[in-house]
This record gives C-alpha cells, sequence and structure tokens, in this order.
C-alpha cells in the first residue's frame, strides 16, 4: 500500500491531493476520487484507475484483501497515522483485522526516490537554474526602504511567470538583525542602510523543488562582517568539495562543522548541514552530523552552512548539489562571493 | 501532547515549524530547535521554552514522563504516525513503554479551534475581504489568449504585496473545458474567446486562511451555460441560506444537493458542500452529505457547491460563511451574478 501523496506520483505519475496505490505481483490499482476522475485518467497509464467515493486507503485496503493468494499488506509506518491505521483494520473482516496489515519494516520507496534518474535530474537542474535567475531578477530591487515583503513578492511573481507550479517553501528574506533568524519570514520591514540580507527559496518545477540561499550586504560591512561571511563561504565550499559518491553524509557535514569550529563559530552554526531534496523540499538522505548514510550517484542535497549571532547578523549559503560518480555537480551556479549593493 | 503545528500554534502562540508541547496540571513547556531560539522567547509567553537537540516531540514524551503523579499522557492519534508512536515509546524506561502513552479517544483541540473567538473571526474577515480585492483586481485582466497562469502569478502577487503571507493553496484557474476540473491547475493554456474562467483561491494573513471562489464568462454564455450557472447560483444561496446555529452541516449540504437535484445536475456535483477553515484550509466541521455535526457560532465554513460536465465546462462558486447566533455572514461578499467579461 503507498498512501503518501509524493510516493504515489513517483511511482505512477498521478499528482492529484487524495490517492492511494495497492500493488500485489499481478496488478496495480489507484484509488482516487470522483474530482480526479479526468485528471488520473490522463496521467496515469501503469495502473488502473478506480474512483471511490469513500477513503482511497480503505478501498485499497478492501481490494488487497480481496485478492487471491494476498496474504499480507505493508504500509509505510512513517506515513500513516494511528488513528487511519485503526481504521484501515476496522474495515477489514474479523478474521484479517489482527494479521494482515504489517508495518514495513523501513521504506521502500524513500531510498528509490533519493536517488534521482536522468529524467529527474533534467528536471531539478531546471528548477535550481530557475532560482538562480530569481536571484538575479531581485538583487535589482535590493536597496535601503524597501520592504522584506516587496523583494518576496517579486521573487514569487516571477517564478510563476516562468513556470513555477508554486514555491517549494515560504520565502525567507530576512535582513539586519533579522538575518539572525535561520527562518526568518519576510516582513514589512524595510531594507537597512547596512546590513546582511538573507534570500532562502525555492520554487517547484514539474513537482520537482528547488532550494537555494544566498545573503548579500547592503553597504559596506564592518571588518567582522566580511571574516564571517568568509568562513562560512569556506565552510559551504569545503563541504561541497567533500562531496562524492560512497562519502558519507556526517562527513560532509563535519567538512562544514569543522571549518567553522576553526574559526571559532562553531556555536553560531545551529542546525545541520543540509537535507536532500526531489518531490519533496526535506527528503533523505538527512546531513547531518554523524549521519552514516552514504551518498549514491544521482542523489541531490543542499549544502546550506550558515552562522547567526542574536541580535547582530546572520549569514547563511546554500547550494543544491547532485553527487556524481566523481564527486559533486553543484545545481545552482549563482556567484558567492558577497554582493555588497 | 500535542504536535500538530496548527494546534500547537493555536494553544501558544509558537509559529515555527518544529515543536512539541506538554502540558500538565501544573506546568506548560513547548520544545522546538535552536533555530527557533529567539522567535519561540518572542512568540510564546504561556509556556516555558526548552531548545533542545533531538526530537522536540522525544522531549516532550520524557519530560512529561519525569513530571511526579503524571502516569499517562495522551496523543492525538489523527497526528500520529505510527512510526513516531513507536519511536516514543522506545524513549520511555521500560516499565512505561506499554502504559504511559495512550491515544485520546478524539481530538481535544480541533472543536476549540472549530469555534472561532472575535479575534479569530476578525482576522478571517479580514482574509477574506482581502481574497474579495485580489478578485476585483484580477478581473481586468481576464481576455481571450492571457495564459491562465498569469491570472495565478498576478493574484499571488498582489497577495503578497497587500500583506499575506503566502496561499492557503495551489491557486486553481481553470478555463473553457478545463473548467470541468474541480481542481484544475493553473497551466500556460490561453483564456478562451468564449467559456468559463474558474478562480478558487485563498491567502493565509496571520496564520488564518481564506477561501473563495467565482466563475466568471468570457464571451457571451450559450442558453444551457447560463442555466447551469443559475442553478449552482441558487444551490449556492440555498445552502449559504440554510446556515445557522443548531443545523446540520447535512442539512446544509442537503439545500444545495436539492437544488441541483430540482435541475438534472446531481450527478454533476462531485464533492461535498463545504468544509471548516481556519488555521488550515481544511479544518472540521466537513459539510457534506449525511454529516450530523451541528453548527455553532463562531465556526467559519465554505459553501461551494458546483457542477463539472467532463469535456465541456464546470461552474463552481464559494463563500466563506460565519456562523452566527441568528444565521450565517458572508464573509466574502464579492459579486456572485454571473460576469460576462
Amino acid at each position: 500500500m503507498v498512501t503518501h501523496l509524493p510516493d504515489v506520483r513517483y511511482l505512477s505519475g498521478f499528482t492529484g491531493s487524495s490517492a492511494a496505490l495497492a500493488v500485489t505481483r499481478r496488478a496495480v490499482r489507484i484509488f482516487t476520487d470522483g474530482r480526479y476522475k479526468t485528471q488520473a485518467a490522463e496521467e496515469v497509464s501503469a495502473a488502473r484507475v478506480e474512483i471511490v467515493s469513500n477513503s482511497p486507503a480503505v478501498s485499497a485496503v478492501q481490494w488487497l484483501a480481496a485478492q487471491p493468494g494476498v496474504d499480507e499488506a505493508g504500509f509505510n509506518p512513517m506515513q500513516t497515522s494511528v488513528a487511519d491505521l485503526a481504521r484501515w483494520r476496522a474495515s477489514l473482516p474479523g478474521r484479517l483485522r489482527r494479521s494482515f496489515l504489517s508495518s514495513l519494516p523501513d521504506s521502500l520507496i524513500e531510498p528509490l526516490r533519493a536517488v534521482k534518474d536522468n529524467e529527474e535530474l533534467a528536471v531539478m537542474a531546471e528548477a535550481a537554474l530557475l532560482g538562480c535567475t530569481l536571484f538575479d531578477h531581485v538583487l535589482r530591487m535590493v536597496r535601503p526602504g524597501v520592504p522584506e515583503i516587496e523583494i518576496a513578492a517579486e521573487l514569487e511573481h516571477q517564478a510563476r511567470l516562468l513556470g513555477a507550479e508554486g514555491m517549494s517553501f515560504e520565502t525567507i528574506a530576512a535582513s539586519g538583525a533579522r538575518s539572525a533568524l535561520p527562518h526568518g519570514r519576510a516582513t514589512s520591514n524595510p531594507l537597512p542602510r547596512r546590513g546582511f540580507l538573507t534570500l532562502d527559496f525555492g520554487v517547484i518545477l514539474k513537482g520537482y523543488c528547488s532550494d537555494m540561499t544566498r545573503t548579500v550586504y547592503l553597504g559596506k560591512p564592518k571588518a567582522e562582517e566580511r571574516r564571517a561571511y568568509d568562513a562560512v563561504l569556506e565552510a559551504q565550499e569545503a563541504a561541497v568539495a567533500a562531496v562524492g559518491a560512497g562519502v558519507s553524509c556526517g562527513d560532509i557535514d563535519e567538512a562544514a562543522r569543522s571549518v567553522l569550529r576553526g574559526h571559532g563559530l562553531a556555536e553560531a552554526f545551529t542546525h545541520s548541514t543540509g537535507h536532500g531534496v526531489g518531490l519533496e523540499i526535506h527528503e533523505p538522505p538527512r546531513v547531518g552530523s554523524g549521519q552514516k548514510t552514504r551518498l549514491q550517484p544521482g542523489m541531490v542535497i543542499t549544502i546550506e552552512p550558515g552562522v547567526y549571532l542574536e541580535g547582530r547578523f546572520g549569514i547563511r549559503i546554500e547550494d543544491m548539489v547532485a553527487v556524481t560518480r566523481t564527486g559533486g555537480q553543484v545545481l545552482t551556479p549563482a556567484p558567492k562571493a558577497l554582493i555588497e549593493l
């Protein structure tokens, strides 16, 4: 049973907001509701589509239980709520309630999704480049007094006009002391005469997410601000250089973290170095301290170290990097040397 | 234990993307990670904030288990995955693993959230009016040949400039035969010389979602199209008129459905009449066939019947309605008579 919508999309091509997929050795069936009759017929070719008026997942469970030779069905425990499981069980005949549904020991689909094929990589490269175009576009409007929210709005508007289906998360535009908030929303605050502006944003293109961050400076940075920026950039580039097939995610994190430690900024780097990205903005692998997952060609991860000094300033630099047989390919080639505006 | 983020926000004011709230008779504590240190301190006053480096929910479970006199903790089974529950249990001392965590029989918080207080109603009215402003704004650019996506992009851009934090769902702009897709995304298709255009969209303002739909016509509608539009409008107005404290949601649904049945369009109305809206775009109560929940003053629901004739055209009209002591107050007063452009 597949009920997590990005997994359903990955396996079947169906992009609607309500669906469950049931797979046996002999047949594949997708269940959705009446709103998606036409769309499902257009999008799905590898599975038979069934339009149901009750819950698609319950329909999938019941269909599976009725298949000859099917004694057991697995579900993804990370994407199934305790209440859903109880409801699915209750929909089965009494003799099957205890035994039929079982938690899969690990996700079967996440590892497949983590490694992108060439078609997926092409879409993700296109999404990432669209991000770079947007960054370049909004730089032109960065000047003291412009509200953060107008920068974010213009970026999102252009994204739509250039073909994005939407943003992959709420655009972060945080300036001055607010740049020290790693997840600072764009507010109506005007950009300062002097200070950092962090822009962290991503688009969704053909279902795939992009993610990038650049931090620029309005005015002339103080020596300490420039030193901190250079330290983050050095850490970011060290982690990008460490990317390669067979390298552990923990080692990538350590490549960034050790540089910041050397600059006395270890405590100001309060999050992990990155994450996988694809149909979802956060996917496996996690690129954090001690993570043992080894990178494989086709994985796409972010590398995004930052330093945050509360009440003063913050800096983050983030690229999307595709793992190749020989190293890593940066998908977001926007400039990283400190831009002063 | 409260782990569903809209519930955490409702109860504590915290708006970050990672948190768990633990409540005992004596104390309230909120757990989040290092990214949100400053933000949590700013937003939360009623709970003590604890910054943790492992999972906030696991920290909450362990804190609860260590409180004197706390023998049991309840969690929301609809918002807890099977895998999370297993992880929480595994984090407890052996003697507590079986007994300490239990599924709450029903959500404790959803019924509270379903009834909005005056402050929430004021924000939702503001969000709904912003939606009406946006509809009026984009009407000016509706003409044959303009891509659907440009209408959606302009609407979303204006939303941002007028203070929305984002859209509450992917904007629907579906024209011509595509208007028969109840959830038709905006595409690069040009608007037709003659045909319907359905716009379904919502903004997020101070955390609260708006939701409205209008269907307009480019050119001169055929007699059958006008008849179908008038039938949907009649159904929509009948359901709005039926809103009142003590009325069951099933009766609201039936008010719309029986009108369409009378026009021979029952089968073309393929979804339920509406849903609650608030911090989430879909909240209780469900306004569908047979739903027994009775409306209470302060609930905010959508009323959105539609008809969809595959390959030909579709129509939907949707308002947000606040339930009052004496009836219903429409929060989205944009015109509903058929607009021909």
